[in-house]
């Protein structure tokens, strides 16, 4: 579970069933823009009361799935493919912030042996053979830990905060695609650029390079841009990428 | 106004009001960190009901001016001097975004006018000689048009809403610091090298200098460090910055 | 022939054939570091007057694989790991800032014909399988043509001199490890990445993205550096290296 | 004396003075682009024999200061105003480099004394008010000495050759322009931006910020695309500027 959901108690547990729920709803395509969201139909559906439906409505707002609408309550945002170009820089910026802050702090071996780890097992997962549906279910995972370590590198608690918060726009992270990249001729290669280019930033990060480290971490965030780009020619695959309702395409 | 506010419609203007309250609360130290905020007595004295209350409270959390508490709650957010550099940073990271999408974009001279405007306002405010409190009194709102004009020059309203939420921790944007300002013995000289930076960040979008345009935005956003590293030298000084009460020093 | 060579005329074709055989003797290891190059044997030897051949010494002292001796005269330079590194990131400096005023020119299509072509035929070559030393072969004068046409896109003949020029320092252009190359385990995977960089600046160019149109520059130049590290690792390797008898090794 | 003709023994010392000679013919005009140089009037004029000439001649057209003729012989070389623009930003380019090699390395408190020191002295005299032509014939100097003792913390000794180097390039460096700058009207306002990337590069280099100090270093190197702007609208204060002879303008 996210950091920031996990660092609210028990006494939030209502607020976190309701974000989780809604975030599904919205990104099945379930609640779909311009529809307004029914905060009764919503309770009854999730099981949760008005006051921490309310909480995820309002948290939702300001991680850009839902928007206000002009006569008052929410929907699932319209987004433009620019929009999701802009938060896929966005979540590249910080997470280049990031790379960059652990990169000038001189952190000694040790501190890197997790994510070293990590990187090796992603390392063992794409040596074999050209990667199929099971390759990519069991990379998503360790692709998201080692993001999740790098961040911690950062050594900034507030950092961690805002790219998780910069992850949860839908399409800005690379996990959303994991069933277009199954597809995808080039996934192979795909797969071995986004992973040289994590062997480059934790190389550039022990040398204390931090621009490198920076424009290394921000060039992997545009992956996401090419997924996107790809899923776009081809109906078939959008329809499997959580949010699609949300983009307004130019037909 | 803020857009992101503006755009909040009257059935909305409850939670504003909130929010504006509140967050005064907070910047004054009439909130302060570890203490458990009462719903009870806000609602009583910002005058508005509990629903639109919680939804303050629940933004200004994913702002950074509030955290939640383990058992419940909120309360004012203690920051560490490093918090804040990192949300520093981070805002001066997405202007960056914006000045390089506007260079990018190729904008044409009429694009440029209003901007252009601003940024004669301010030469001819500091032209004058040594600044007094009335030349930061008027800096402050014409440095903030300029910082919303640039905004709306990358041509995306999602990256302009980011911006808005980024300034919206305290210490990130400039303006806090303006009474610090007025008596820093090299006021003159910041407000030079400020608006020198104006300049060279629109000349390097006018040429399409997308990199140095970005590179320069994070370098004027580091004044801000400057202004928090003079303040914190100096307890008088920072007695006047805003949300001075939220940042734990070591002592 | 290089453009900077080109561009003398035949009243210095023997300086040319001066300098092609110098570089030849220096980067073969049969003029060594600290040996007195003799100007009688180089006149013999390659067979022009002393006049050319004084001036590719000099020339060849400003590229820097020759250095000035104390006593006078010249010698193969010695050159420590360090000193090849800086040379390697110089030349993706310069590249870079090629890459940089190309995007910033706003080409239009037909300008990117001849690099696209290019592009197309090194996707041709490594889709291919496994590469071999025939791949190599190939990809070694198209790779070279890529970034002539790339420097061309900058649109400054001066740019184009300079980056001529840093590429002739041994080592800081890829061309020179082709034999490291094709033993190297990860040859194939090295090939894609080099390509995938090739195709990114080239979409980063017409997108008018300078800054990542640099920085991708840069960090394909880096490519360098991770051959001579692993050249370094294997004195068999190494031995192939043109121009390995002037480093410096800590042994 | 540069470090590159420091290095040159009394051997080369002929070699020097042909070189300084020429040099100064070039840029203060008498030798003009297009005619061809004499050899035989330069030997008499500057007194030194043929040898030491040509090599002076042949490392000038490495420089850029000439170039060769197509029938042979060198002349002053043309250049044009985006050639000039071009050079700096390579000049800024190698500093940046020597900026974020000395971040990277991790220096102690003693490293920085010599050129904190010169720093302090050009804050001296800068504090000084309205600055006049003393003001900057002391500048010049302290200048040249803190550029060359950021490059000497680079720990390159190659990088320093190249910088050295890149500044030979007419106009790429800042020196070239003091009497222009005495009389600009913001002089006062550019010795301050100028001093203030100086002290926010040191800094930058102390906190192991190497991307930052990059950029700083890259900023700093257009301050002199701005003299020769501002140069270009003034024939008068144009004459005054070593070069300007060579550089062909749209009439």
């Amino acid at each position: 579970m996210p950091k920031v959901l996990s660092t609210m108690d028990k006494s939030q547990s209502q607020t976190v069933k309701a974000l989780l729920a809604l975030r599904e709803l919205v990104l099945s395509g379930e609640l779909l823009p311009g529809e307004r969201v029914s905060e009764l139909a919503m309770v009854e559906r999730i099981g949760v009361s008005r006051t921490p439906l309310r909480s995820a409505l309002v948290r939702l707002e300001t991680e850009g799935l839902l928007e206000v609408l002009p006569n008052g309550g929410y929907a699932a945002r319209q987004l433009s493919v620019q929009d999701v170009f802009a938060a896929i820089e966005i979540r590249g910026a910080i997470e280049g912030l990031a790379a960059k802050f652990a990169a000038e702090r001189r952190l000694g071996a040790a501190d890197f042996q997790p994510i070293a780890d990590t990187q090796r097992e992603i390392d063992d997962l794409i040596d074999r053979n050209q990667p199929n549906g099971r390759t990519f279910s069991s990379y998503v995972p360790l692709n998201e830990r080692f993001h999740e370590q790098l961040a911690e590198l950062s050594g900034s608690l507030f950092i961690q905060q805002q790219i998780e918060r910069a992850n949860a726009h839908p399409f800005a992270s690379a996990s959303g695609f994991i069933d277009v990249q199954t597809q995808m001729p080039d996934a192979r290669k795909i797969l071995l650029i986004a992973q040289d280019q994590h062997i480059c930033v934790l190389d550039a990060i022990r040398a204390g390079e931090g621009g490198r480290a920076e424009t290394l971490m921000r060039e992997h965030a545009r992956l996401a841009q090419r997924y996107l780009r790809q899923a776009l020619e081809d109906q078939r695959a959008m329809d499997q990428v959580p949010g699609a309702s949300m983009l307004r395409r130019v037909s």
